[in-house]
């Protein structure tokens, strides 16, 4: 199976955890979800993410889950792997890359805060994890409480070979796009893939700003694949047209805590997950919360077909 | 001059600090805004906030600003007097009351964590004061690192009698509004006025789920007025219709660090201030971010007629 | 074998993982520091936790520490379980239950703010165990970012019935033992056994306040030891004058992130372990803390014969 | 008056502000604990740091504090200007300037994460405050929650002239200083002047490994005083003993938040301050501390004859 390199591009979509409402996972929802994706167009997947509740699996789910969805598609998977320390990241990267997975992704532990504790901690990642193995590196300060200047990610970009991805979600983020193109276009640094998270809320002028496509889990994720295309072709009017149309709910989605039942909601509701349930700790949407979230699909449904319910 | 209470309504709109480009107080322009604020409709003004760059003026600046303001306008106004100690926090709300303001608006500290140490805050806030002094506190996890959960706030509702208002900018908020008007109902907290900040970013919402109104600083102060007198009317598709056409820019101008830049460059288009400095630490906006904000606008003309530069 | 309980008295004696220098897990050095706690008179041994290096070991090798030291010793064994999510801590905590853990230690995650947020965090880890595992709560602010007031452990104590024992490290946390016991005595929670730890920097002053002994990995557990014993007697002068002899290294290996390589370098020093390897992210001492942790053993073998080399 | 430099030796002690019990400024007590620094042979003193609870008093009580010491010593006087912001903290160097400060501290903002963040703040600083005024850099991650690693220190060394003193209290901080003294004598960065606090708790060893001094507020500055000059003097073996003698003390002295009780309290023992009021939010000894205390200076008392009571 293909791996994924420093000019991967287009829509990674974040996949949830399907469970059945008392807890089990289901594997039947999974393989539905994945049929759907690839019908979708997106071009790879994201497995384990925190979107994914991979902390509440245990690590013989968490395999499963991997193996499910390697054996039921050809686009490219990349898996979350972080974890408190490398015994067990190391453990779980061995394994889902001999299952076939494209990369992993790992996002820094929160203790970290000066550039060489950041730049050491993916230099040890480098390492432990052998440089066969092509890592995204997460760079999202609101949930890691770890700031990754441009500097630092030079310096990863040069000193950890391995380290092929950026999974692009500092908040503001724009100006920082730019500046990473800025410095591999002066040869200061090895490129990047960079694709965007943040729920897509920027990602209108993510693009323009030289990013290589969305690594999100909006729940259309339809939408992500066509302003992804639009602005690849320069259509960027068309791609703001309908990037505008989803912004209500794209904001609304990308409430944290909230963000992932909104997402089981609307999966739900589109005939893809038959439960929202997400394991302890976590919740569904309230009764003002489905009552917003159909109101957001009322309105889009105006604007993109796509939103009215099947 | 009036004072804020438990039954405030409205759009308090946050007022930046106009400079000359080379840093001075421009106090022309700032009685150039507060006519404008009056002509748009709010109902009252909140000065020194920290998107009035407070902490970059001598406390002789803070209060001049004030006093040009009170002078100019028979709108209340919030004074932010948050401060590292009841020191000076005490001097400032002292100052600016005798000078007639109606309120003042107080942040926790970051280093609060538990219950009773927020609940301990905002009780010597309250002593500190004086019980004259009517206080709206500020809910802004993001940027306070400070979580005020609905029993704290219910507790602080309580035993604090001057603290009549809450500037709700938790994130996410929308059931915590529901908690607290439910809360109140049941007879088990004195009302609060909820007027709610974050930009504006779920002013649609708010207003559905019983906040007051708006304290935030988006740089069309008519589309607060507009969305919180639409939903006092009842006419909510109005009221989305409207937001939605504004949510683009909202949606920028949220970005911390960055929103300051984009209102001031917004309101300098608009002949408002002249010039868009902010005093150091503080950055304009970058060419890219220049170019990205006048598409918004011109995108956000065809929709929203005000929106056309003059 | 014996779980631990509400009235569990004594020291338990965190232990160090073992490695060889190249890194492997050196069970012979583990066999032989746990015939050396024994013999040292501690009442009970404390398995992976962070003094444990436990994120850096594979499950596996998790596992083999906890069955290696059960089949070596009758004391009863509190096993680290803190993980991010709850599928790896109910599985391990199942194995290492089965094993014959006496029960099981859980610290909270760094994200949790609120009264609520914590005592709903111990009322699920609760639930998931299992109301017959009984646990250990560790209380480390410094560590965990996380502050439990007095209130939130009378909370926690009460509703969470499998909840026995505090493994006290708040800083300053004097008062809050005195406090504690005040609320048991008034009858407003159930006892708690209380363990401290803080590298035992305030040991001779928590027995007087009520502690119940010592749960830390002072790489000299005689002293621990002893300084319980005499509190217990109520020989607090002579308890005085032995941890006075102590506390200049005490002190010394205190240090975060130091601590812990100066433990294995104790170890080592007196014949227990064969290396002071610590796997990566890890150090050993520099010359210079070397040459200051020899000082501070031979100054202490004046006062404690104990302290000079074999 | 003179100027602290870049050769700054000595003990420089942190003073508390005395209070009357009913909170007004004790400008006697003041006075009278000036002259006991004088005798005790202290080499400077700093005034308005977090231990002056300085962010309680207006800005008129800080500067009749300043000005208070400043008329009864010739011995040089630090100040402490750390403030939200630049407009207060560049006002009141002014003042305590003119008043003859010999320089001013200043401790960086909680919110800066990133190598950049932390040089560019520290150089606004030197900016804003002008290059003849001399700065001591307050490296204390544990209460600002900002790490300053080697290469920041040794880039603010080199870029910004007006830095010339490292308020040194990192922890653990031994490897930091010596890692400093070799990057200045390898000739990368100008000498800094470090002077040590963390309340002295590891002063033995700091003067070690090359720190010019104390800059604490511990209630015996004699015992800093000899430390300082018997390791200056070479008579380590004779520091060791004196300090050892004081650890008990000076251990219990640091714990946060109850450190400035214990001063209060045994300065007023000792009849230099006429209460040890502080000013809400402030706290005294329980009974339980008080007997702690008392106990500690008992024991001390039969080692070091300063410690009995007069």
């Amino acid at each position: 199976m293909s791996l994924i390199s420093r000019t991967t591009r287009g829509v990674y979509t974040i996949v949830p955890t399907p469970f059945h409402p008392g807890g089990a996972l289901d594997l039947d929802s999974l393989r539905r979800l994945v049929d759907f994706y690839e019908e979708a167009g997106v071009d790879g997947l994201t497995l384990l993410g925190q979107m994914g509740e991979a902390p509440k699996l245990t690590q013989a789910e968490a395999l499963e889950i991997v193996a499910t969805v390697v054996a039921r598609t050809a686009l490219p998977v990349v898996v979350g792997v972080s974890a408190p320390g490398f015994g067990s990241m190391r453990a779980l990267t061995c394994e889902v890359m001999s299952l076939g997975a494209a990369g992993v992704m790992v996002g820094p532990p929160h203790t970290l805060r000066t550039d060489d504790q950041i730049v050491g901690y993916y230099t040890e990642v480098g390492e432990q994890l052998g440089t066969d193995v092509p890592i995204a590196a997460q760079d999202y300060p609101l949930t890691f409480s770890v700031v990754m200047s441009v500097p630092v990610l030079t310096r990863i970009a040069r000193e950890v070979p391995s380290v092929v991805m950026l999974k692009h979600e500092d908040w503001p983020g724009l100006e920082k796009i730019s500046a990473l193109r800025m410095v591999e276009a002066a040869g200061e640094m090895p490129r990047l893939s960079i694709l965007c998270g943040n729920g897509g809320l920027f990602l209108d002028f993510e693009m323009q700003r030289g990013a290589d496509g969305a690594m999100t889990g909006y729940c259309f994720p339809e939408l992500l694949v066509d302003v992804v295309r639009l602005a690849a072709d320069g259509r960027t009017d068309e791609a703001h047209d309908l990037f505008d149309a989803h912004l209500p709910l794209i904001r609304y989605e990308q409430q944290p805590g909230t963000g992932l039942a909104v997402r089981k909601y609307i999966m739900m509701r589109r005939g893809l997950l038959r439960a929202d349930t997400q394991r302890s700790p976590g919740r569904s949407l309230s009764p003002a919360e489905r009552a917003e979230v159909d109101l957001l699909l009322l309105r889009l449904g105006r604007l993109d077909a796509r939103a009215v319910s099947p």
